[in-house]
């Protein structure tokens, strides 16, 4: 199964310009072979807009949603997209995923807040999901703070995840994310990951680009550098399952020692 | 504070050979101005000798110990090993801390066993340990493959470890352990790492070399190749402090979500 990772600057508070765009960038995935195409977090709208993403939010069976679901139908690709979520009063940092029919194949609302800006507009979700069957994987969604938490991906391979696709809004002094925390993240769980940055400037605030796709060895399959970039990854079910023998994490793990990591307080 | 490593070949077999040779790195550790001095997994009797550890091990306080305890007390330094550790008829691969007044500060026995070969030789100890204070720092014991666990290590910063010393013994295949498992492990919970690995060909058993101390950006502050050597590296505890204010996963943490990676049988 091939992967499409779009790593863009998009248009911030634009979103019929970002849907506009994602016509053409589903055409070259499409083009490429890829099954699925994974956008950044908050792609539709806008990452760094402030309270713009209050106003922009759209509930996710709403126009965006059905735009996109065209979208998908026509160039049979599944795509992952991050967007602000409107839920009667409240609004989620949030992920989609449209299958090639245009059905909703999975949802995730972002546990892990990043700072004072997104905590001011997004209510946290409550739960990690559990993975949805697609091209032969068992797929997981997490929103970029998420991931640098061993917990929530370890939490999904615990519920059979072996490939985690992870919309995301790095900026530069993070860049220990895609370099270690990534790649670690790989290797611990023997699954792989997709990380779909933005790039460029965006009101002021700079991203470091470097999405990726990597292997159980924790090293990149394919990774993009800061600028704009369509980067596609054929992943194998098999290769996973040999991955298995040399790395057996999962079946010498000792969770009767763990405790502390869910006791309440746990800081 | 500084730390020294020492990574070597060593003397596999002969318990002797390695004491007469700790008398040598502990002067220059102390001469380099190292408050603490690591040694290797099972450095004391080697690593693959097979059931020849069964026979080496010796009580935690038994002579090996007391040799260490004088070359600790010569040299005002604190010696951290790894040795077969004989407890009745149970054998552990085991990791202990003699301070610089030759007492033990600490003991821990490696919970996570790696492979047939270890678990025919040893038993799994049943418990990670609280950090023992030393020049400022609260310091942790795992033992090689317990890092390639984030709960280990997650166990221990929640148990307010801030420094974690790990003897281990790596073969070349595993290169991604310190490439990028234990950067991870120093960035998701900022603390100091320190990663003490064999070095050269052990009764056919070849080793990375690749030794670190990690920065809270999950960088090496110093490493080794895959030679002999004796790396030393300062850390400091205000570091630490300033770096929790751009990276609080501790506080960010979300316990209550974490519930799976305890439940029975979770594999």
């Amino acid at each position: 199964m091939k992967i499409a990772l779009w790593q863009t600057v998009g248009f911030p508070g634009d979103v019929a310009a970002n849907l506009a765009a994602l016509e053409e960038t589903a055409k070259a995935a499409a083009a490429a072979g890829a099954s699925i195409l994974l956008c950044p977090e908050c792609w539709l709208c806008g990452y760094n807009i402030g309270d713009a993403a209050r106003t922009l939010a759209e509930p996710r069976d709403g126009a965006a949603a059905r735009h996109i679901a065209r979208i998908a139908r026509e160039n049979r690709l599944a795509i992952v997209y991050g967007y602000a979520e409107r839920d009667g009063a409240d609004v989620y940092n949030a992920a989609q995923v449209i299958g090639p029919d245009g059905a909703s194949l999975a949802h995730y609302r972002k546990t892990h807040l990043f700072g004072a800006d997104e905590r001011a507009v997004y209510k946290p979700g409550e739960r990690l999901e559990p993975p949805f069957a697609f091209g032969g994987f068992k797929v997981g969604l997490l929103i970029c703070y998420d991931v640098e938490f061993p917990e929530t991906v370890r939490s999904l391979a615990l519920s059979g995840t072996d490939l985690v696709l992870i919309p995301t809004a790095l900026t530069p002094e993070y860049v220990s994310v895609p370099d270690f925390i990534v790649p670690a993240r790989s290797v611990e769980n023997q699954m792989h990951i997709a990380y779909c940055n933005h790039c460029g400037v965006e009101n002021g605030m700079s991203f470091l680009g470097g999405s990726c796709i990597t292997g159980m060895d924790g090293k990149a399959l394919v990774s993009a550098g800061a600028g704009e970039a369509l980067i596609v990854a054929e992943i194998s079910g098999e290769a996973r399952k040999l991955a298995e023998t040399t790395y057996p994490y999962r079946s010498d793990r000792r969770p009767e020692l763990y405790g502390q990591i869910v006791a309440k307080g746990s800081h």
